[in-house]
């Protein structure tokens, strides 16, 4: 372990914070300010210059492109024979924000995210913002110890312990039955109606509102009735926030 | 170099393929194989093993991901002080298929993809057709030499000399004034109407239509006035393939 990085763990102020990363992640970080900073939710930042606020967006965005690319690879390499609809659709259940919540907090990355605590009082907040810590970790991680790293980190840390791909090769992420089982749970009636299209529209499309107890939830236009339906169920899981709670 | 690609270039069977690769790349393959799989058209790909072809696709989704992982970095580092928002956009014009297609033409790529010839009728699809293989390329040489290789060659051989990152900064992708362009420059009329929402509809968004010679070429809708004739605008670009003869 090269100095730096024993300094880190054994004699700066930060040793605490640092150990208990280095529980966490497995291994000891270099540079201890871009953790931080990737736990460090915008209701906490503070602005550092022209405007930037010292949150983990950025690293957000980094992270987000880093975690594509891995993900990317490996599924080209598990799947030899499958076209690349299908390995869009299976990096996307990965990466999914669902699926980052729950890494996130199996990682126990929730004791680690600084943020406003009056955000506690709205979950599906609270919901994201793990997932968005753990894309910037991933940011940060690249950023201090490089591509290679990276990548056996979250191959070997992440994804082979805690994501079973094989299972979410064969789950499909069906917003309907979501939401029919949703208002099932909660007493709630549902249905789906086709509606007009604007007046005088030549475009082929079918609109198709997902309705909850009488009220319009979700609106889906696609050119075929059982994608506009689909649409409508997603549209109306993301605004009943039914996803976050799974 | 390795023996591997000396006997590429000057003994195998394919050295003149290969050295007209090199040069185009400024490095000597090794696996030759991967980087003809890039430059092969689904339209003269054949199936290998079920129902898989052995066409650029899948390298495509692969470089797409590598390239936007390196482009994510780059901007992060080169705008250390600006948000996600604008990192984003700025990465969406650097790998757009416009971007990307030109980018393949000026690098020589439409000298090595193979492709039904009978595709040259549609110039849209050639056009997409360019960037793919840019796409597919950067996935080949992901796998054939690794992330920091590639990254430097993006950086170096392709965006360095021939991507313009500050005047894309400048330039906004309008696709109003694109749609308006095109149709004074064809001599026909272009307007915008809103239209009304389905019926019943309790959602508060906006409709708007985009009509060349009266004729609905693309709808829009989103909870402002503007930003819906603005995807209305780009729906019409895309429909009438007005991206591609940029």
């Amino acid at each position: 372990m090269p100095f730096s990085r024993i300094y880190n763990k054994y004699i700066s102020s930060d040793r605490f914070y640092v150990r208990k990363l280095s529980n966490i992640l497995g291994f000891t970080p270099g540079n201890v300010r871009l953790y931080k900073m990737a736990f460090r939710h915008k209701s906490v930042a503070v602005t550092i210059k022209d405007g930037a606020k010292n949150s983990n967006e950025r690293l957000e965005f980094l992270g987000d492109a880093v975690l594509g690319s891995v993900v990317a690879e490996l599924l080209f390499k598990l799947y030899p024979y499958k076209d690349e609809g299908f390995l869009t659709e299976m990096r996307s259940k990965i990466v999914s924000r669902v699926n980052l919540n729950q890494l996130s907090r199996k990682l126990g990355f929730n004791e680690l995210i600084e943020y406003d605590a009056r955000m506690i009082s709205f979950p599906n907040k609270q919901g994201s913002l793990l997932g968005d810590a753990f894309e910037a970790l991933i940011g940060a991680v690249y950023l201090d110890r490089g591509y290679v790293f990276t990548k056996n980190f979250l191959l070997n840390r992440i994804i082979k312990p805690h994501v079973d791909i094989h299972l979410l090769e064969i789950t499909e992420t069906n917003f309907k039955s979501r939401l029919i089982e949703w208002c099932q749970h909660n007493g709630k009636d549902v249905q789906f109606q086709q509606v007009d299209n604007p007046e005088g529209e030549s475009v082929k499309m079918f609109s198709i509102e997902a309705l909850v107890d009488g009220k319009v939830v979700g609106l889906g236009r696609d050119f075929n009735k059982k994608s506009a339906e689909k649409l409508a169920a997603e549209k109306a899981c993301e605004n009943l926030k039914i996803l976050e709670v799974l």
